[in-house]
């Protein structure tokens, strides 16, 4: 077989068929492939597409490129919840402790942050204690234990898709929804989990731009997670607006306590709430409605933030920050952003909200960049909201000054203003199931 | 300015411009642009074509990407003829004394054989002596005086091309009209000839099996010539059988030597004819015809075959060897093919019977092989040609007969017998000007 006639297959419009996709999947890997070859092939994988059996078959190749997480001895209970990555998405930090406070195995490994959106790693790391490196014994023993397990992406997962990933982000072919899928799904499906919930972001502030674009790619996913074997479902939902009222690392810990607390009912609570349900109705295989139930219960009775301590705990994470979270570290400088005129909220540019977090020093513009976890935005009014001139609607926070005018202009630029109340959007656009 | 960016315009179906086209040239030929980026921009190039206008931008820059021949002091006068590349195609042997004889300045860069085609540098080291390397300064004064040289490629003759022709060949990218035409194209204007005649193959034989794809290619290169400033004509003409009656490499000396003494009157005669007039008509800007005539009048005054031997005796061949091919090598061993029912050959696959001069030793099946200058095949009988029971139609000649029967298989494969005469077909489809 050569990967020659596998380029010109693709480039031709043919399907490639098992033999030939883990030909390329384990060449590629093992670099027996060159790079200018899997480029090549990226590009007419952009131009033709993938059929959905193509598509499973290079999610599960990628997948067990590298290492795999076992996770059968938690039968159909092991769950794993993803997003396609937004502005103030601390929902994992909610929505795990709901899951495993309900019995089921929450495994999750998450990223770091880069660009305009954080990373669920960089947030729990704001805890003071926190580990987000466990050995696969203690991961495991931990689910066994406590229910649930959030760690960064160690070991060799998926070394196939962080190649491909790597070419594919400087030869223009990202853009292309099968590898996209394969992409995301071959990390999800080398993790292990039974169960799966994505969380796919549509707006301003996401990947996908458009509500069109992101059913398509809840569609997919949801399709090629089922044909790879798995209890699977998507919410499309908002990110045309941040979620939650804060952003930054330990200000995105401190909501999700409150969340758990009950102290507070927003759109961050409605998502997870959402989310949860969705998983927990795949687990036990009963209807949204009832999960719904036995969410808002677990809520309502502490138990999911009594879980969330157990957790933190159990990684190591000091919960004295849990129980009082006016002991995280306050960002040194502040700066109020106030309403120019009267009016409403007409529209909030996640990406550049996103990106006012990095000038604080709350992300990374580049992966080497350190992180302040104090720094970040509180927002006050999001879109829909009525202001008065001279109100405050946002502050911004943190430990270097230096770009404070930078920052501000560009929260400033992400804000547009109108006399009339905009028509109301939905949170939650669609389940995909 | 980014590689990744003019990969992306591309894929979009974007024009590029100079400075994007230069840009990537340059970067590609200096190794500041990877391979991996190159071939996913010819990928997207296969998928979304060039303008008329970006193909020759691309020409010029491979043109220039490395050493040029600066053939100014020949004026109008110089003259390159080139072929896509055929069976049994010597052409240039004849041509260019004809072109010579009649006062142009013929200079040629040819490359060697590779697979079913031959290479008009192989051809002419069968003949003892003949220098296939000159300096330029030998090059340009032997132009001077005997009118004409054939040398192979040497110096750094558009290293862009080079690279990434060999990148093309191993991502499936190699079929792409502006790639081709650029890649053909770059070589002519470098090699600085002001008058460039193309003979296009078309059939079995050839790179472009269809007229369809034939006619597009001639029309493109013709177009992108005129763009690059030449004068410049395409003939269209039959690769559907074996052009002559001999193919390898001192039998086709051979062969053009009795068609420019006068003493073969056939379908290799026709087409070197109607190159040479075609190229005399541009280099004197004249009519067709009145070409024509000059081109018949110096190869009936024997002036043609003069300047052969002058030719051939300047760079270094053995003349003995024109005067009397009878001391050319014979191969050791000949095998028969004879017909094996009454009929009319009603087709010839051309492809075949260049792989069967292969197995014979007369070609390279990959680069490294050595070639046999006396093997080969002499054709009796074409498509058209009636055949009866038992009368030879060809004869297969080597040295080395290890694979004999191989080659008498493949032969008789290439050939189709019919009871009905087929339709003649025409030798020179079309001239584009």
């Amino acid at each position: 077989m050569r990967m020659y006639d596998i380029i010109e297959k693709k480039r031709n419009g043919e399907e490639l068929n098992e033999r030939e996709i883990n030909f390329f999947v384990k060449g590629y890997t093992e670099g027996s492939i060159p790079d200018y070859q899997a480029s090549a092939f990226c590009m007419a994988v952009y131009f033709k597409g993938m059929t959905e059996k193509e598509t499973v078959i290079l999610t599960e190749a990628m997948a067990k490129s590298g290492d795999t997480v076992d996770l059968s001895m938690f039968g159909n209970l092991s769950a794993d919840k993803h997003s396609t990555g937004g502005v103030g998405d601390k929902t994992s930090l909610i929505v795990a402790p709901i899951v495993a406070a309900l019995g089921g195995k929450l495994t999750k490994m998450s990223g770091r942050g880069l660009g305009h959106t954080g990373g669920t790693v960089d947030k729990l790391e704001s805890i003071p204690g926190y580990k987000t490196t466990l050995s696969q014994e203690e991961f495991i023993s931990q689910i066994e234990k406590v229910g649930m397990a959030i760690i960064g992406q160690s070991g060799n997962l998926t070394p196939a898709d962080k190649k491909l990933y790597a070419l594919r982000d400087v030869t223009a072919t990202v853009d292309s929804i099968p590898l996209i899928v394969s992409s995301i799904m071959s990390k999800k499906i080398a993790a292990g989990s039974h169960n799966i919930v994505l969380d796919v972001k549509c707006g301003s502030g996401a990947f996908m731009k458009t509500l069109e674009d992101a059913e398509i790619l809840a569609r997919e996913m949801v399709k090629i997670g089922k044909g790879c074997g798995r209890n699977i479902a998507a919410l499309i939902t908002d990110m045309d607006r941040p979620l939650g009222s804060a952003i930054g690392n330990s200000l995105e810990v401190i909501e999700a306590v409150k969340v758990l607390k009950g102290e507070l009912d927003n759109d961050l609570k409605e998502v997870c709430v959402s989310l949860a349900s969705e998983m927990i109705s795949l687990v036990y295989s009963i209807s949204y409605d009832d999960a719904l139930k036995m969410v808002n219960d677990t809520l309502i009775s502490g138990k999911a933030f009594l879980k969330m301590k157990e957790w933190i705990s159990a990684q190591g994470g000091d919960t004295k920050y849990i129980d009082n979270t006016d002991l995280f570290r306050k960002a040194e400088f502040s700066r109020d952003i106030v309403a120019e005129t009267d009016g409403y909220i007409a529209s909030m540019d996640t990406e550049k909200i996103g990106l006012t977090s990095v000038i604080l020093g709350a992300g990374r513009a580049s992966k080497e960049d350190s992180i302040d976890f104090s720094a970040g935005i509180l927002i006050y009014k999001k879109t829909g909201d009525e202001i008065r001139k001279g109100e405050k609607i946002a502050t911004l926070l943190t430990n270097n000054n230096a770009d404070f005018n930078d920052a501000v202009k560009m929260y400033n630029s992400s804000i547009t203003v109108s006399s009339k109340k905009p028509e109301p959007k939905p949170l939650i656009y669609k389940i995909i199931r």
